[in-house]
């Protein structure tokens, strides 16, 4: 039996004969010839037939053929002499046609519809793009001696915030969804100094908005030995230029099928200190929006670092400034208008950690595993988590991070 | 502020200043000369200081110093004219000596008190060698032209087996964690043809073993356009060797420092069929263990597929062999003794999956979601799911899967 030969690979067998699998993606039926386009993971293929087919579109086949040259065909390249067997029948049609060149349908259609609605070119490349990024997320981060964690996504208290949890029956006993890997990374540091993970979130939000999930794919990383939050900027800044790099060198061409353009990372992304650009004591999604637009007319920068958080808006194991001590050696970074990035440096003395708790009225007994971390000895440490939806869908100037989620999970969405 | 040098870096450095920053993991004070060994990520280094300091174990310090040759001290160089500032001081000791060569403490305990407990240079080992592993195990698929997804931990519907699911309270609703990502990676098979997943998995395992966990990390791939299970083991075979190299290559020294041995991957894998080994319905953990040993000694090898189980132990979606319809184009693979991998071909026309069903005697309205997806057409496919923790223990001769898990969940245990 010949070996299979993907659509992108067809030009170079010019002459001979091969096999050819995938989907009918379009048939057209004109007077004398019928033409099959073939749908496979690398592209399309057009095969002429000289009879008609009853082959509806997203049938499964196996073509052998012969590669003929020809300008008018995409690729330069089409099948004759072909022979199609079927290997699989749909048993309903799709529910919007998948070969046209723009999506036409509705987001909820999409999304009842996943399966197959992915199909479609345009809407499956966006996980493309996903899947690039957080190969060069890693890359960046393998190369500056991080080891990669897989933590539990189950926990027995709710550390980072009592909101928002999803609660699980655990053998009888309340346990919870992790809203983020925060207590382990910051635990790990003291075992590998350099950790990472790539793993999905939790959030039980009860807004049904255009960017909140019940579930994300969070990129962690966390260092020990640094100076300050500034050793964590200039990790960020080479974890970002991974993923930039990764979209590039992997998924060119679905970047360019929809249209999508690469920011430049600069070598020092622009930084604005919190306290220079507002009184209030946060940014509104409308101040970060005019922020980018200043970043990018005074810098010719796509990102920024905002840093110095209030205190008082940051997690409690975060960091002050010494010399401010009402700001904070915390960060966000800004991508394109848009919040992408949280980190900073966070406290590592265990007498910091019962004195902050302290001073928030919370009871450390609610604390003591992520206590007993700092009970034994941690360096300086900080890190940050970049959401991975929200990276792609900013990238790829979509307006709803469900078109960039796999079966997105919220409010209202538990299937398929 | 000099730069940083680690440990392993120090003999690049003799007789030049340096800054070590790292973990006080051993003092021994004699009467004229104290000894300070630096424990940081890349392993220990010797401080030689004419002053006894008043610096506990698992103190976090830096050490300005100078590196001198001398052939006795680990790594042939020590540092001497040593300054040492304490960074951050440990509240407590640590439950154990994390200086011993060999671990003087019970599972429970280094459970009880993971995040200290792995800075034990033999603790902290495997996590290096699963990290590898993974890595490996990525390497090797990316280059088959697999994409890598993160598919939704929440579903609505507990299609795999009803029995040992978590149930979440998802926003008032039920829902469950999901036990695999088979719905999903079956699914986008659809869509990019080859996909794989590193991701968590949750079972609600109601045993107290040695080997059962509720959450663990599953390295899943799925593949179309296969002519039978057979190219399903082929990939797999080259995920397994990626595994190896990527230990080989990432975590030679904690594979050493464990006195482990990476296993050869055999071009061909050697295989038997379930109807040669058995007249029963199933293996026992003994059968597998004999298997093994007959892989051994017969063929050289580590690995052994056992083909062809029986349709009767096999999922619902699972293909059966033509030529055989009581046994399946499915197989384990049998790794030192113990089944390291499922997997096998899957149905994939939508009336063979509603046969199944009606088979079993199952609801197809309960499979809604699931039967959507061969609605619309589907290649031939099949796929594995490696056991990470699974590995690592076996790859490292490790009684207890606890030992290689990060905060392990069971039915016991959901802290730390």
């Amino acid at each position: 039996m010949s070996t299979r030969v993907l659509a992108a690979d067809l030009p170079r067998h010019v002459g001979r004969p091969v096999k050819l699998a995938g989907w009918v993606h379009r048939r057209r039926e004109l007077k004398s010839v019928t033409f099959v386009v073939v749908r496979d993971r690398s592209g399309l293929a057009q095969v002429v037939l000289t009879e008609p087919v009853a082959l509806p579109e997203e049938t499964v086949v196996e073509v052998h053929a012969t590669v003929t040259a020809n300008a008018q065909a995409p690729g330069g390249v089409e099948l004759t002499e072909a022979v199609v067997t079927a290997l699989s029948s749909p048993a309903k049609p799709p529910p919007f046609d998948l070969y046209r060149p723009t999506v036409p349908a509705s987001l909820p259609t999409i999304l009842d519809h996943a399966p197959v609605a992915l199909r479609h070119p345009r809407l499956r490349a966006p996980f493309a793009v996903a899947a690039a990024s957080v190969a060069g997320f890693r890359r960046a981060l393998d190369g500056l001696g991080f080891v990669e964690t897989h933590t539990p996504k189950i926990v027995g208290t709710a550390t980072e915030s009592g909101a928002n949890v999803f609660g699980i029956d655990y053998f009888g006993r309340p346990a919870y969804l992790a809203q983020s890997p925060q207590f382990f990374k910051q635990a790990l540091v003291g075992v590998f100094e350099r950790v990472c993970e790539v793993g999905p979130v939790f959030r039980a939000e009860p807004h049904d908005t255009s960017r909140h999930l019940a579930q994300y794919t969070s990129l962690d990383a966390e260092l020990g030995f640094i100076a300050d939050h500034c050793d964590v900027m200039a990790v960020l800044r080479e974890a970002i230029a991974g993923m930039v790099s990764g979209v590039a060198s992997h998924a060119a061409a679905e970047l360019s099928l929809l249209g999508a353009v690469l920011p430049d990372v600069p070598a020092e992304i622009p930084e604005i200190h919190f306290s220079d650009v507002t009184d209030k004591d946060d940014l509104s999604p409308a101040d970060e929006r005019e922020l980018s637009r200043w970043a990018s007319s005074e810098h010719g920068s796509d990102f920024l670092f905002v840093t110095g958080y209030p205190m008082a808006k940051r997690p409690f194991y975060t960091h002050p400034d010494p010399a401010r001590p009402e700001y904070s050696n915390s960060f966000d970074l800004l991508f394109r208008g848009v919040e992408l990035v949280t980190g900073g440096q966070r406290l590592h003395r265990h007498e910091d950690y019962l004195a902050a708790l302290a001073a928030r009225g919370e009871n450390p007994a609610a604390y003591e595993d992520y206590l007993a971390v700092f009970a034994h000895g941690m360096p300086p440490h900080g890190g940050f988590a970049i959401g991975l939806e929200r990276w792609t869908a900013r990238l790829l100037d979509v307006a709803n991070v469900r078109q960039v989620t796999l079966f997105p999970r919220d409010l209202h969405r538990l299937n398929p």
